[in-house]
């Protein structure tokens, strides 16, 4: 697996002669397959997608014979602009699933990729994006082993969207699932909140603050393989995504029928990001991250999870935000600074649309 | 698992206030919590859907014990109409990856779902879509056990694209690849060709047949599963779809380094097919099938297959359509009514877009 080199890219020829996507790309014909051999094997190469099957074959049994399961995920990326500062649609739609499949507490393995093209890309950006999906799922560890392209009209699509599936798996013995939050538990928050959203939002309306705010966009599968490294006996782990720490952590106490408390002095808010949110009239509890996770798990593990945490790159300020309670079941509460508390609800529909 | 019954739709009501789908359904809030709860989870539940984690947990160790591999494989669909006599969008996105996984040789048995909808589509239309799917999946006796909805903004999608990804269990034994094509292997094809793309093509453009068209998506597991009964030495299948069988036989004689030879008066091309070919300046072989499948085989076995074959309701009409030979490597050539021959080249791109 290698990244395309477009200034120094002499061949193969052909995609030079189309330095946009045509619809012809998106068919069962030669143009099509110039695309895949041309631009997504050279980058992605491994054994199984190099085959171009109709299907990649695995062989994972090894690696259930322990008792271990798979897990199994899958999330369309239709992120407005393509490109952002601290990231792309393709770097966000490998770490986004990466992600998704690691908050079972599994080991991500495989990947598929499903591109719907917008007739009239630019093929450099397409490179330039599969680039960066080389490059996260190399750092990942894991391989993009089955893909599509789809090629749709100009004006019936936005560039690009991205789907992407991953298979990972789960060791025996860890049982991680959103309802399983209990009475007592502690909640870990791996670090800042809001860059992500703040990012798009601040690139798609041409923002300007005293310092640039990136994306932290990032795989955390290896932070989740710390984290079990010190104790199976992890409840939840969610990454905060959509609808921020507010939606996930409401989701969390209705799954489980739980109470959560949590306190607004303890959750790291960027100043950088605090002051986006004052500007714009939104509220950093409900802003996209796409680089972070809690985690939920007994109090009495709950200072040796954080401090190895802290050792990971991507958990370096992770911080204790709160717990499970037995109170107002299916509700988050937030303490205030002054001692006072407030409700924290789900949001109807969403502060800012596709920002994943 | 059961259909939506819309007639008979009062409970629950949150959706009915939202006759279209806004922006807000693909937030992580309460919009489109609703729209999981009352749409989708009534139709696909299970098990594992049902948990709503980030990724579903499947337990395969058992059914990899006796040395099987997994088959994963992807596809987006963006067909243009979304219905359209014989099936649907989703329909086929079902169809579409339950084949992919089947072709090589395995038993598809779980489901992603990645659904981009525009904003202004119908909630009906996306529920009747959705019902399809639900339909489909029970007749092929798989899972949608992993799901994500996205909306973007009207005027940058085409009311909907779905992506599908699939997983199967290959048996022990089974070895089926298009590099696996050997010198006087026999080629089944499972039925009558050009159905799926005439369909498309005549819906979209408002052309009127003395007969209507239908397309032929289906299901084809269950034919896959009786061609296996009857040996395992099988060695290549593949459902021609984009491109139809000219290039799915010419990807294989790539792939394997073969020559294919066909005859033009052994392949099914129902009248119909060939007049509206005729009238579109088609050619019935390029044009995409949805539930039709290639076999390639040792001669010795080809019978026996063929008769299997016979008696699955998708393979009724199926018939051996030519060989695989040494000569002309990497070339498909079509032995004419009139003794002459021709080759059958790859196009450059497609005839029929978006007709999957």
């Amino acid at each position: 697996m290698n990244d395309l080199d477009f200034n120094a890219w002499t061949c193969p020829l052909p995609l030079r002669d189309y330095p946009k996507i045509v619809l012809g790309h998106g068919g069962g014909g030669k143009l099509g397959n110039e695309l895949v051999e041309s631009l997504f094997l050279p980058v992605f190469s491994n054994e199984s997608l190099d085959k171009l099957s109709d299907s990649a074959q695995l062989d994972v049994a090894e690696l259930l014979r322990d008792g271990g399961r798979l897990a199994y995920s899958t999330d369309s990326f239709v992120v407005q602009p393509l490109f952002f500062r601290g990231g792309n649609i393709g770097h966000l739609a490998v770490c986004g699933t990466v992600n998704d499949v690691a908050m079972s507490g599994a080991k991500p393995l495989f990947l598929s990729a499903g591109f719907i093209i917008e007739e009239g890309l630019e093929v450099e950006s397409l490179g330039k994006i599969v680039n960066s999906m080389g490059e996260v799922s190399r750092k990942a560890n894991v391989k993009i082993v089955t893909g599509d392209t789809k090629v749709v009209n100009k004006g019936k699509g936005d560039g690009l969207f991205i789907n992407t599936s991953g298979i990972g798996v789960i060791p025996a013995g860890v049982n991680i699932a959103p309802n399983l939050a209990r009475k007592g538990d502690v909640i870990i928050l791996s670090g800042e909140i809001g860059l992500h959203g703040i990012a798009i939002m601040s690139e798609r309306e041409g923002l300007e603050f005293d310092a640039p705010i990136e994306s932290d966009c990032a795989n955390l599968n290896f932070l989740v393989e710390d984290i079990l490294s010190v104790t199976k006996e992890i409840h939840v782990l969610r990454d905060p995504t959509r609808g921020g720490i507010a939606s996930a952590l409401n989701e969390i106490s209705k799954a489980a029928n739980v109470g959560i408390r949590i306190y607004d002095e303890k959750i790291p808010v960027p100043n950088i990001v605090r002051g986006a949110c004052e500007m714009l009239g939104l509220d950093p509890y409900y802003v996209a991250n796409e680089g972070k996770l809690l985690a939920i798990l007994p109090k009495e593990k709950a200072e040796e999870v954080l401090a190895k945490m802290k050792q990971n790159e991507f958990g370096e300020k992770a911080v204790i935000i709160g717990e499970v309670v037995a109170e107002h079941q299916k509700m988050v509460v937030a303490k205030t600074a002054f001692g006072s508390t407030r409700v924290v609800d789900m949001q109807l529909g969403e502060q800012l649309p596709r920002i994943c």
